[in-house]
């Protein structure tokens, strides 16, 4: 078999993240050495779909020329603790939130590669062309080595340091997990009154599609965006027989008030 | 001209959803004798989209069969306390939160035409078809015109009464005005550091295409679906020199925890 470049990598981790990047990587046609999990049967399923080996063995990491750890923050930070690298490997992690810095006491060669998008095992349809993938290296070499690999499977490569990867990271949680809250509130609601949650999905997907066009700062509507107090009113009270909906509808409502008094829409 | 229908209709408001409710029902061929604003600039602007007359003259409403109201709520009821129907012409409104009982004393034909979708007039190319329209009428010829009317623009055309309109539009709030506000926040953090928001995009969208297969509920992602508190503290810390985002992330984070603990997923 031939591969795209002479490079080995192991995958360390097969969660969600390890999932999606391992199979991009495949297709682009990297040797994937080892697929590394605690858990033998994520190690082996995962390894089954990009032709790698399974491993429960930490030590198998060392394999690879390049390892890429797609664990979480903490686990990671203890499996640094007592690791020995051999000279020459490249060490990366797809961590939003950690420095590339927790590697500098043990490699010279090490940084970053950071998909910015929401995985799940499941989603067999991801596009990671769109994804952008942000990387930070520890010097020329493993610049060089990031590049390779964020080119082979995204469109959208771009340079971060640790601090603006951080930041990404908060507004991504916002952007996607903090939305796809609000989309669960709505299901409650929804399934508390027996309507079909699927009914809602177009109001959402025009949302997010919105964005593309023009900032949300410009695009918000709604009683809120509206000052529609009655409206507003009638919605707290029938949500007052749910107390953590009513404070949540409060919260927001009054962060859409503020920034309609800061731009003067109101 | 020939018209779908030989009933005529008055649309009063030109706001959001009158401009886009009197598009889609123009383009599927019915006759918009007026279009009122208290605005003459907005009524001649849409009035000239929709082969249409403008006035600011609200009497003018009586002109037609089915008088359309697409005014904010409270506009709607001062308007109601004075008006004078006359005999057979047919009422409604676009409203998720009043019940149709606000016409019950002005005629006996009335009812609601609801679609749920966020509506900003430069949106031009919105697809009408794919938006639920709910449907609501005090008797069967207002019911007969509501299905005509409904299923001219749209092809999802539901029943719903008054309390599970209202309920809908709760839920809808969550859906696309909270989660567009979510997405405000990710754009104020962008902003503050230099971050392009469009990088989020992908983000966005996927995490709206998700809720097409499988339920929000299923399918959270992130840092406090995982519980990683280290994660959460790092996030927060940072966000201490912005108190309000700080707080949302807090409550936020916290209704997330609570629904992992209840699904078991912890």
């Amino acid at each position: 078999m031939k591969f795209l470049n002479s490079q080995t990598i192991v995958i360390a981790g097969a969660g969600n993240v390890g999932w999606h990047l391992a199979i991009a990587l495949s297709k682009a046609g990297w040797n994937i050495k080892n697929i590394y999990s605690k858990n033998i049967r994520n190690a082996k399923k995962l390894a089954s779909r990009v032709n790698s080996i399974a491993t429960i063995d930490f030590h198998e990491i060392y394999s690879a020329d390049i390892i890429i750890f797609c664990l979480p923050d903490d686990v990671l930070l203890q499996k640094l603790k007592t690791i020995y690298i051999p000279a020459g490997k490249i060490l990366l992690h797809t961590s939003g939130s950690l420095g590339i810095d927790v590697f500098n006491s043990i490699s010279v060669n090490y940084g970053s590669l950071y998909p910015l998008q929401t995985f799940k095992k499941g989603n067999d349809d991801l596009d990671f062309s769109t994804i952008p993938v942000f990387v930070e290296g520890s010097n020329k070499k493993t610049i060089s080595i990031l590049q390779k690999l964020a080119k082979s499977i995204s469109d959208s490569v771009q340079q971060a340091n640790s601090q603006q990867r951080l930041f990404l990271h908060i507004a991504a949680v916002f952007a996607c997990n903090f939305s796809n809250q609000m989309y669960c509130l709505a299901e409650e609601i929804c399934k508390k009154h027996n309507i079909d949650f699927q009914l809602l999905v177009p109001l959402i997907l025009q949302t997010a599609m919105n964005t593309k066009k023009i900032l949300p700062s410009l695009n918000q509507t709604g009683p809120a965006k509206r000052k529609d107090m009655a409206v507003i009113g009638k919605h707290l009270e029938i949500l007052s027989a749910y107390p953590e909906l009513k404070d949540m509808y409060s919260s927001i409502t009054n962060s859409i008030f503020v920034r309609n008094n800061e731009d003067g829409h109101a």
